[in-house]
């Protein structure tokens, strides 16, 4: 096929969008791939369409290779499936909700678990028809707070979303591994760099998951990498705690501290007066910070649970959120602190269900929750719930407990994986996943198979989802110059990008038959044969478009010679025209 | 490519759905094509999807054929746009709208007119970069009071829509007649019997329109034929004034009418009482029958009008729809009657914007329109505006006139044309619809672009869309028997449905070689290869199923014979393996 430059829908941009704040919005909008339509929603131009078509090709071939069946579910979606599961209200305000004319609730789907698995007990009932992996690549919605980055993180996107059903754990380990390696072949074939890491898997009900991360300083997310080869996404890390250490005889001391509710301020009051621990200074990981959060539950209520741990980290946001999911995490504020008197802001102390463990005991109901770091014996300075009061020599087992162990704090660099090598952190961009449900949704949806012995048996299942169109943007994120894009050849929206320049018929002419040939031979071409647009036009264009082969009818043409333009590496070439088709139909 | 029934997404259904109507319906559920997930709203399952997206890939050549672009638009989309046009109160009931977290609202697009043409906008300036035609394959949503038929009016559908911009009038009738050339081509390929009609353009506030309709009794739209070949459907008929008569001499005569509210009673009491006109009966045809309408604007507010058409007519309520389109029609209430003392019902006479023209005086800005057979000079027998009062011998243009003519009287077989020939009504399902829009959508949104003298001229527009869904529902509904689907090869989900019968290995292992013999041949083929199925279930399923060529590997198959089998016809013959895949593959 030959696109004409000159009738084709484009129009290149000089201003960058002004609310573009990464390179591939950027230059997806003044190369005209995408136009946005409302905040986070866009609209997709024909060459944006190409590219987007040969994502999805490549996605539809590796399914197919997996074994994988494509369906289509609609993104208008009733409530009903979903308040099954209790997704309708987990969700918030993070979905599109919407009625008919009849006040029926409705929502745009963000995922489709329950429509699959329900429709998979719809239709099959024994084991004789597992296992089965079906997929959809499908418009998807989120209503995202804080919609950027174009495509990277968008309220209607495309992604591939695969489930697969088994009725034993080893057949789910097997269809989770087929969609596994089908993401390996995809991102291979789209020359994508990618990590695999250890993903977290509560919050879905699930038991195991991975997440495939582009690495790029871009990335929204951090991911954690051990020496020793160990991956995983912050929220997935798991601090190794310290072994148990035997209870010393003795008591905590009380001691006055004046003016100290940071744990800086303490410290300094610590080396001033308390005599510090064997060989050495008071240090901020000798204190106990308690750090006062609220759960703000699906159902809107709100709980305050004290989390405690080393006064030299802090909460990480991302962990706290992927720990207490679905409720969502906040920071105490003032008017909790008000309604909770006991809470002596800057001099927290160990707490317990049934009210503060020391100092005034008027409030109850807030969980205390520890760091996996606070172990059985481990000895803490903290604060003692009253105002300029602090504790010292308080050990974990013998003077306070816990009502659970809770793994949220920060992560750093140099601090020791599992696998016992330490870690250093990375950005990546979440551009796959692959989760084991297990049974939680064929459990809420009652989809059963008979077994072999004729016994009625719980599902398993699988979650394998993929963004098209994130995918396709961090392409652009990753293939880009100062000049404009330069498109890996697998989902360039051309083979060739052929420019003809200069006046007279002559680069016009040989430009015909150039095109003419490449046609035949089956190459996609995008031909600018537009008139009266000078070469510096057309060559901004074309470096701008990215298609990575360019061939220049110009200069050379009445002498039947032409220029190979390596987008890529910039290296330009003049050959006989019949050399350089022969050069790219050859490939 | 093979497909494996046995391990195909695939579970035949006995019984029809409930809420089938149709037989596409209630055939596309039973063969595991479709899924209801909602009223009028559908998943797709791996052969629906198959037909789907070679109904899509046929309209897309087409389309590219006639030099359109493609492009993608956001189902949600923002309310501004469609504010501009004046559309987002004009659908009344008709979309879904939603809000996001921030309160800002959009809608599921039923249409996207706004957004292409604020995106030509965008990119694009001069007359040279005109004629364009872009446009997509999308779903689109329509939140209908009843939806029904399966995939026939859904709530969720298909469609492509393409829009042509244009700067003359010229540009528009070619870019136009280019699409109307497709759709030709379109409904050809697909096999499907259709009618080009006249539709009714003034709603849509353009100039030439057409509806692509295909004749089938279930269809919910009427359509008119002339003896002479003039096509219409139903709202677009325009009825045939006669001539306008000289206007005689003399003056209304009242007469006393009791107990004759109806039309009926009314003729019934004229051939009792009052002389004959020359040469026969009174009939309903001399009388003028004064309906009171309610029309409710898109500003919900609720104005009244009276619609004065002869006796042996009724207002038809598509047509009236149609002609006072945005505003909904209903009949007048019991209210508005008490609210309006002036209008007595069964005895209402010709009116004026300024109140009754006889009878009492006291009611006022009710419009009165009439039918086109309402000439200068016609004579009329009607109500008086008082109670069991008439008048006869009243003249149309000496005793009353009219605030307009409004051509909604119902439309019957024997009409005359404008082409001068009595006309045949006819059932069908619009299928497609070219529509010049004009300039509307360009002035509204402000598209303008300069001229060949600089000048800045405002683009004509045009729209053309096809129902995708709606299209496959037809073809399903045209082709199919008491046994199931039999799709044209154009767009089956397979080339051939291979099944293998009988015990033992011989069936089996033929039907392997056959199998691979028709991929290598490029075919697409369906394999029964189901274990411990009976002949009698896999025939079943394959006459359901409905791919039109069937190929048999059973009792002959250690003789190396097979059956081909012609799902429409039912012509069954036995054939050497070769010879069969030697025929299927030469096509």
């Amino acid at each position: 096929m030959v696109t004409r430059l000159s009738s084709f829908f484009f129009r290149s941009l000089r201003e960058d969008p002004a609310d573009a704040e990464v390179n591939s919005h950027r230059l997806l909008v003044r190369a005209s791939y995408i136009r946005r339509q409302a905040p986070g929603i866009f609209a997709w131009l024909p060459l944006g369409l190409r590219v987007k078509a040969k994502v999805e090709q490549i996605v539809r071939e590796e399914m197919a290779a997996a074994g994988a069946q494509e369906v289509h579910f609609p993104a208008l979606m009733p409530r009903e499936p979903y308040e099954a599961t209790g997704r309708w209200t987990e969700y918030g305000d993070g979905i599109f909700r919407l009625q008919d004319r009849h006040g029926a609730d409705y929502l745009l789907a963000p995922t489709h678990e329950e429509a699959f698995t329900l429709l998979v007990k719809d239709l099959y009932s024994s084991y004789k028809d597992l296992p089965l992996t079906i997929f959809q690549i499908q418009d998807k919605y989120r209503d995202e707070a804080r919609p950027r980055a174009g495509l990277l993180r968008g309220r209607e996107f495309t992604m591939k979303d695969a489930y697969s059903f088994d009725y034993t754990d080893e057949g789910l380990d097997a269809s989770y591994q087929a969609q596994r390696d089908a993401y390996e072949r995809i991102f291979q074939r789209l020359g994508m760099d990618y990590v695999i890491v250890k993903a977290d898997a509560g919050a879905m009900g699930g038991s195991k998951s991975e997440e495939f991360l582009h690495p790029t300083p871009i990335g929204e997310d951090t991911f954690v990498r051990s020496a020793g080869g160990y991956t995983a996404n912050v929220e997935a890390f798991e601090t190794t705690a310290p072994e148990a250490l035997p209870i010393p005889d003795g008591a905590p001391v009380v001691f006055d501290s004046p003016q100290t509710p940071t744990i800086q301020t303490l410290v300094d009051h610590l080396n001033a007066h308390i005599e510090a621990p064997a060989g050495g200074e008071w240090a901020a990981e000798h204190t106990l910070k308690n750090v006062v959060l609220a759960l703000v539950h699906p159902d809107k209520t709100r709980e305050l649970v004290i989390i405690a741990l080393p006064g030299d980290r802090d909460v990480d946001g991302k962990r706290a959120e992927a720990a207490f999911a679905p409720a969502e995490v906040e920071p105490a504020t003032e008017a909790d602190f008000a309604r909770n008197p006991a809470l002596v802001k800057g001099y927290i102390g160990p707490w317990s269900a049934q009210g503060a463990v020391l100092g005034e005991e008027s409030v109850s109901g807030i969980r205390y929750l520890v760091d996996p770091r606070v172990v059985e014996g481990s000895s803490w300075v903290t604060g003692a719930n009253e105002h300029e009061k602090h504790l010292h020599s308080l050990v974990y087992g013998r003077d306070f407990t816990a009502d659970g162990v809770v793994d949220v704090a920060t992560v750093r660099e140099g601090d020791i994986a599992p696998d016992g090598t330490p870690i250093t952190l990375e950005r990546g961009m979440e551009i796959g996943h692959v989760f084991q449900l297990g049974r939680k949704y064929a459990e809420a949806l009652g989809l059963k198979v008979l077994d072999q012995n004729g016994k009625l048996v719980t599902v398993t299942m699988g979650s394998y989802g993929i963004g098209v169109t994130r995918i396709l943007a961090a392409i652009a994120e990753l293939n880009n110059d100062d000049k404009g894009l330069i498109w890996p050849a697998s989902v360039s929206p051309f083979d060739v990008h052929v420019v003809a320049t200069g006046k007279g018929d002559d680069a016009l002419n040989l430009g015909e038959q150039v095109v003419a040939q490449l046609e035949a031979a089956g190459l996609d071409v995008l031909f600018d044969d537009r008139p009266k647009v000078s070469p510096g036009v057309k060559f901004g264009d074309a470096e701008l478009i990215g298609v990575p082969q360019l061939l220049v009818v110009g200069r050379g043409a009445a002498d039947g010679e032409v220029e190979l333009w390596d987008r890529r590496t910039g290296e330009r070439e003049v050959v006989p025209a019949p050399d350089a088709v022969a050069r790219l139909t050859a490939r």
